[in-house]
């Protein structure tokens, strides 16, 4: 009897308002497929980022076809791993683990691969000698492998936390090879997005909590493309002004859909069609309603 | 938003070939809900009866509605909820539990419910003074406490275990009232059968792996009603032989229909349609084609 029911989740903190329930679902009833995508939000059930393990573990008992790891649990999730995937490797991050048939535990980043498809299709002939990544965090993490995995020549990371900029241009040196990223501060971003082919966006900044422009519109300009990481709301005042110039384009929705594909595609084997799940995350998301 | 999407499971012991997925499963698409029943087998997961309350809790957390429970874990389940219903308590034997709101875990036990309400159905002008039953199981134990609850004024218990069946009638006399139950040894089934009003059979003689019938046919007479426990097949060699001598009989496809339209009920908090899911376990079961 071939398998068509899934049953799958999401473990991390604060998810309550995590698309991927829907995102997911609606593309399994199409395919007619029984699928539920339950959220298991770790603060609700006051345990801390180390009750990962506990968690994966009873959900692979009870009959889970596969996770997705937020935030906080992407690293800690790791050691309770039977394998892991090249890119989750590479990172040191898993947000996606699938339970194979003989039990095993395998742990995938989709995070890396869903932002690699959103940029390939969203900017297929984007010039990629030296792009300019603003935030080392997670998400900034995965976007970096995912850029220099795409052939971006250099990418120079900058954040407001020295350090972690460092850090993230190091271990993108030792797996990409030296010199293929950089590390610098925000003082410096005036003169980088000079000389640059695009920038990553990959901090908080234009989410609904946080509202504006992560640094002064009058560095944009025109041979800029701009990649947005944050896809709530779609429309991010970044990506507003960007286009206004006539900077191309990506916004986050793109890599949030990616990542399910590739989740998905993961949990089923099945092919999920991307492009309904583009419309459909344009409407979960909030889009702005196209001008008169 | 309205809540259509639910997560259920069975928590037992070589529960593979459970029909319980499917009529759960069944009925929830018909009401158009998204539904999802799990099979937790602990043979499998290779952990004894004593791990149903870390398994109760681990679906909880991961966003379980509700369980079914089967053998070896009805009674071992009940230390690990917050509270039980009447007939639960009564029975001493859970094999429902329901996560409500609040995050209480409560224990139900369905399988009284669900043989009241076949029998009430299927059966409706059976006299109950005299009643036999023969086995004091697990099964045993929640029939007698339906049909004493359904007005029963005797049921002698009949068990090869004579000790299994004295302390099933201990029991049932504790809650329904001195003299309601008596326990007698097979030697005696031919006199208690001869003056009774009615048959219930509660053990697994029947089934496909113990085929045949319990007792001598010669023992049955046409003044008897009988009601079967066993539902695979739902036409059991005892059935068949009583319906040959005019008995009116009730096959244990009733019992198991009911036990899962009180737990869909419990589960979801709406009413299933319990004709449609009559017509399911037919079908499931293997019904015997009527003869041309």
């Amino acid at each position: 009897m071939p398998k068509d029911s899934y049953l799958v989740g999401l473990i991390g903190s604060g998810i309550g308002p995590s698309l991927s329930p829907a995102l997911h679902e609606r593309e399994a009833d199409r395919q007619g497929l029984r699928y539920l995508y339950r959220l298991v939000d770790i603060d609700t059930l006051g345990v801390p980022a180390e009750a990962v393990g506990d968690l994966v573990r009873a959900a692979r008992d009870l009959g889970f076809d596969g996770l997705n790891i937020t935030h906080p649990c992407k690293q800690e999730v790791i050691r309770h791993l039977d394998a892991l995937s090249a890119q989750a490797e590479a990172l040191g991050a898993v947000n996606t683990v699938v339970f194979e048939e003989d039990g095993r535990a395998v742990g995938h980043n989709t995070d890396v691969t869903g932002f690699a498809a959103s940029f390939a299709r969203g900017l297929p002939d984007a010039p990629l000698e030296r792009v300019v990544q603003l935030g080392a965090g997670g998400a900034g993490a995965a976007v970096a492998h995912a850029t220099l995995t795409l052939g971006a020549e250099r990418v120079t990371v900058v954040d407001a936390m020295p350090e972690r900029a460092a850090r993230l241009a190091d271990s993108l040196n030792r797996h990409f090879g030296d010199g293929r990223a950089l590390a610098a501060t925000p003082d410096r971003l005036a003169d980088l997005l000079a000389g640059a082919d695009g920038l990553v966006h990959a901090t908080p900044t234009g989410m609904a909590a946080h509202p504006g422009l992560p640094f002064a519109a009058g560095l944009l300009h025109p041979g800029l493309w701009v990649a947005e990481v944050v896809y709530r709301p779609l429309e991010t005042e970044l990506l507003r002004t960007a286009r206004a110039l006539g900077c191309a384009t990506l916004d986050g929705g793109g890599m949030a859909v990616f990542q399910a594909v590739d989740a998905f595609r993961l949990f089923t084997g099945r092919e999920p069609d991307s492009v309904r799940m583009l419309a459909d995350i344009a409407e979960l998301a909030g889009a702005v309603p196209a001008p008169k």
